[in-house]
């Protein structure tokens, strides 16, 4: 049997309504693709991926990363407590075989910039744009829908 | 609908076969019982307990210290990609609401501090014994059959 | 006796040597002002900025991400031996006080961004630009020179 | 110019005055023969052994478990800030060419159990005592007094 793809879902943990709204978008429809859905567990975009996640019957796991189990939003179903502060960042990006970039700030930015150091693909909704010296980083791979963002990170998820 | 249960099981990465049978008879337990079974994810008594998870159709989480979901025993549903070295036993132990050491190295024995530190119950199976200036510590709890580990660890694991 | 400060110097592992110029010109000045310097402790930009501290009589410390202290580059006089792969960064990060980027890829980024996260000043030499959704992130503080650099980073870590 | 030896010396953050005053005649003793003090930074034992290494000029290294440099105690010069809660007791150990430990709690065991599993020399004055199965486990060399911790301690450490 093959195991089921592991996909993560990186954003603030506050948000507009419209990024919730993309979040669940994409937590539902990789539940309903039958992928599990990996985040740092908290609240805004991760929480509202969940959501979508669990309202499909998917399974959602959150990497926390304070001492607490409680401290996981409702729809994580799996909770993996690890008191590492945001050096967690490293373990959802790693545990992830594709990222989805939806939106976010510093913390989403040490996400992105940890899984382009390990090839692992970022799919962006509306996040980060990078450059150096002048050059523009094309890494980030763009989508315009949750749809596509999913049906892209599904493709690119090999490793 | 309440969360299930996630309990650790803790060993080497080699071990006896006494000590597998052990390892994989708690496994099918807590899969029975509805647990989650959370472990390091590598061979010995991880891959015995995840074999037994596995057989009763249970779910069984590795939280790897490589880099390589490769790295994981055939029997890992959800690999935990953590690339932190040993420091990756502290998030085993965290995860878990009560821990089942069954014999074990220095590892487990760094697994046990850290759960004693954290207020996590340990239920120990031929495993370590402590003592300090002369006094036993007696916070490891022995358990006789990993039937009576396993029936000690669920009803310990409220937190 | 107030404590020295510790400013942090990121790039790559492997740098031009225009970059290795300059870091070890950010090495020098930090140690000829009386600062400690902290890095990741190999190759590339942290060993010529070590090399610029040492030749001043200076400190560096080198965060290592592997299990072995030969790993430092020869000018590290205090390696800190972590074993946690790149989540290391987080710790090169919040022991600095101010960072100065020297160019940089990937695992740079991750350092800049975790920095901004913690509100610790980020000071550039020809290294990332960020922008998101079209909005350019003015954060990173450009300098022009490495001595530039070296005034801004001291004058920026009261933190 | 050969590099100095890092010595560990791990213990409770609260401690008895006996402690207090072993711990910082070991602190005393290893500036005074020039090797320098790793620990975790915080009160106790560590405290004690910082402030013997300073009375004598030593340099000490506080391995902070929290996100605040302040959270060192005032016989730090340098502090690493790691943000990785008790996890940051993996880097204390690693970092040590050998380690003495002083009584101590969990905390300190999940340390010496670290250093056993990296062939890392452990030194005990009034520890924890291990067995296994009803084996007693000697690795841990027993001290009778600070002077003779720290010989020991300077003469194993050769890794």
């Amino acid at each position: 049997m093959p195991k089921k793809k592991l996909i993560g879902v990186i954003g603030s943990g506050t948000c507009s309504e419209a990024e919730a709204k993309t979040a669940e978008e994409v937590g539902r429809r990789l539940a309903r693709q039958g992928a599990i859905l990996v985040c740092g567990g908290l609240g805004g975009v991760m929480e509202a991926a969940c959501r979508g996640a669990s309202s499909e019957g998917g399974v959602a796991i959150g990497i926390l990363p304070g001492e607490d189990r409680q401290s996981a939003n409702p729809y994580v179903q799996i909770p993996i407590v690890t008191g590492l502060g945001y050096a967690r960042n490293v373990v959802v990006v790693k545990s992830a075989q594709a990222i989805i970039a939806i939106s976010g700030s510093y913390g989403t930015l040490s996400e992105i910039a940890y899984a382009l150091q390990n090839d692992i693909p970022v799919i962006g909704l509306n996040t980060w744009s990078l450059s150096k010296n002048g050059q523009v980083d094309q890494s980030i791979i763009p989508a315009r829908s949750a749809a596509e963002a999913v049906d892209m990170a599904l493709s690119l998820a090999t490793g």
